[in-house]
């Protein structure tokens, strides 16, 4: 049953536990929010602990009916499923947020449902198609982040030596302004800086935003080998 | 003349009623302009009463031409003529704001134009075209907002407790600065945020634009599959 | 000479009256600058009064070499060439700057250059190709955007009485945010209206990003149609 | 072994040459840290001492091999590996900040890596290509950008004399508008440059998002003629 997702009672299964993986997250979100009731806290407990249960008995199950019990549990998803469910029992009562962080790993199970569509499929295809280039933009971007940190860096320290305190402060102006986040929490005040970030964007907004429409143009291509 | 917009009168009936929804709408927004003098509050009432008024006439000529009245007065569009002129009867001198807001189902009416031109057909086309590619992408989408979200609260909840005060805070800065946003209300200021940041940025902020891209080239390939 | 920019000496005269359009230009930004001395507005004026010199004896040489005059002088950029030194002869001493500013109608002068370029005449084809979905999208940005401004009024006008003061005030939010520029002078604080800005910025970043794809993949159909 | 990267020696010698620029990267960019130890600053200038050693022998070593010294010497990547070496020998004890910057230079060489890579080559006929397109979409941007500058000074200037005190400062609100980073350190705040900041972001944004989207399709196309 927690093998086979093609028969009703497998895929209702399946269903079952993508649901409890959402509803687990949720609950691992509500914990966080300050000022929670302690009879919320109890309640929230108590869920974790009954999901943990489920989890405990599939991951179990799995391993009983698996063909090599060993190669299951070292396989990848084997790891996660046992990593999802292991802080539980060694973090209970200690409140290691650190280690029941390790619940996020439940969202890697929730990927299993993609893997095999052919959307997926198409994607690392159009990935493959461009590899190379993406290695090219992503290596063109790097330097182009380290060279705007740089000139910035030049620009604005001598006036706001605090905001562009460091060649690694004006990293983050730079990250900030070539994806056009644009926080607001540091720009340049200088003529020189507000000349050099135009010529910088000009280039850089580019080479940051031609990868996407080359992942879609690789996609679109990817569809067509299909037919 | 109400049903068909092939005749002379008809187009230019279909035109009118559309006048009068733009227009209809400028006074809803105008009526929540603060401070506005009672005289042209009084204009506005006296103009909404004139657009109800020519809205109920189109409705109930409506359903007297149609072949089946009950099935218009049922269908889609028959239901949002009805909820667009109703709430004015219902609720004339009781200023129910919530209920005023149904005027603007008016806007769906302006759709009806747009459903049956070329274009829209060919949308469609290119939205079934790239549907898998879009579903995964807006879930790939929402499970890295959600890991942006833990992510930054481990990061910055121990030093802006304010901002980032639960996971629930964190995921509107997600949301903010995924889709490039950035207001500006919130952002990190540890040196391990701010690379996070970065990281999440080269990640997200492909998934986050590809979609566009893709149904870009899925609406030129439909527009090739008609020729 | 001035018709002619086939010969060598009619390609130098175009070439020389460019360079005084931008030149140009810059002196009348320069104006603006507040605390600018004495004497550096004296040469800005003299230079102003040289290029509206040379600009008069283009325009006379131009309307003395048409084989129709009054065709010339009424053309498009007829009137164009004269609307760019008349306000100079007009608001000479008055400090007229609203008369001054048809000097920008130099500019359109500049766009001469392009006309006839190929890849003009490839993005006028493509403009053609992709009209339909163009105006389609126009439309539906505009109602994502009134509906943007609505949702977030009737969420954030309690809370926030003076920011989104009206839904006008709400508008200026919708287009700040759907073109992503987030300034940061306006935004949701409330848990509902950030909620509502999520769904709208998942379905509006599409509409808005949309037709720069569109176009991107039009001009390479319209490229393809070329060989 | 300095020239030829096809012996295995040769390519380990070229990657380690790679990583000592990225090394001496670091270094450069953790000497700006305000108020780093004497002890760490004594070390930086040590590990910079070391690098511009290799840097010299490797230099030494290639004009030593070279067919034509002369040539060599005068070639790019010549003038680059001087250039990079030279100043920590004129500035060591004098602390030239600016003269230290040519050690930037280094990251030039980092740039023969990529020269020969299939990626490299075909995105540059992806860039000839679209190279009209680019220029006359550069040349769009810039009376954008210029126009949009202008508009806004004559909406904001009276209101806000401070932020748009000339068109220039205008400018800087228009780079940061039009490309969407909107820092939020200045935007309008009149009805009318709202309005107009609208209308501009309508246009704008097509013509400085368009190249992005080309350079992908002619990538796309670069691609398929290789086929």
């Amino acid at each position: 049953m927690v093998e086979d997702n093609n028969t009703a009672i497998g895929r209702r299964f399946e269903i079952f536990t993508q649901i409890m993986i959402v509803l687990s997250l949720v609950s691992f979100s509500v914990e966080t929010l300050p000022n929670i009731s302690a009879e919320l806290r109890t309640n929230l407990f108590w869920f974790e602990a009954v999901t943990v249960f489920i989890f405990t008995v599939e991951y179990i199950a799995r391993v009983a009916v698996a063909d090599s019990k060993v190669r299951y549990i070292f396989s990848f998803f084997g790891m996660v499923d046992l990593l999802a469910i292991l802080p539980f029992y060694l973090a209970t009562g200690l409140d290691l947020r650190s280690v029941r962080a390790f619940r996020l790993l439940r969202l890697v199970r929730i990927l299993k449902l993609v893997r095999y569509s052919a959307a997926s499929q198409r994607f690392y295809r159009a990935f493959i198609i461009a590899k190379e280039e993406l290695t090219l933009f992503l290596f063109a971007s790097l330097i182009i982040l380290y060279l705007a940190g740089v000139g910035i860096y030049y620009f604005e320290n001598p006036v706001q030596p605090e905001a562009f305190s460091s060649i690694f402060h004006s990293l983050w102006w730079a990250v900030a302004t070539l994806t056009t986040v644009g926080y607001g929490d540091i720009y340049p005040i200088t003529v020189g800086g507000k000349i050099f970030t135009f010529f910088i964007l000009i280039i850089g907004l580019g080479v940051v935003s031609i990868p996407a429409g080359m992942v879609a143009s690789a996609l679109s291509k990817a569809r067509e080998m299909e037919d």
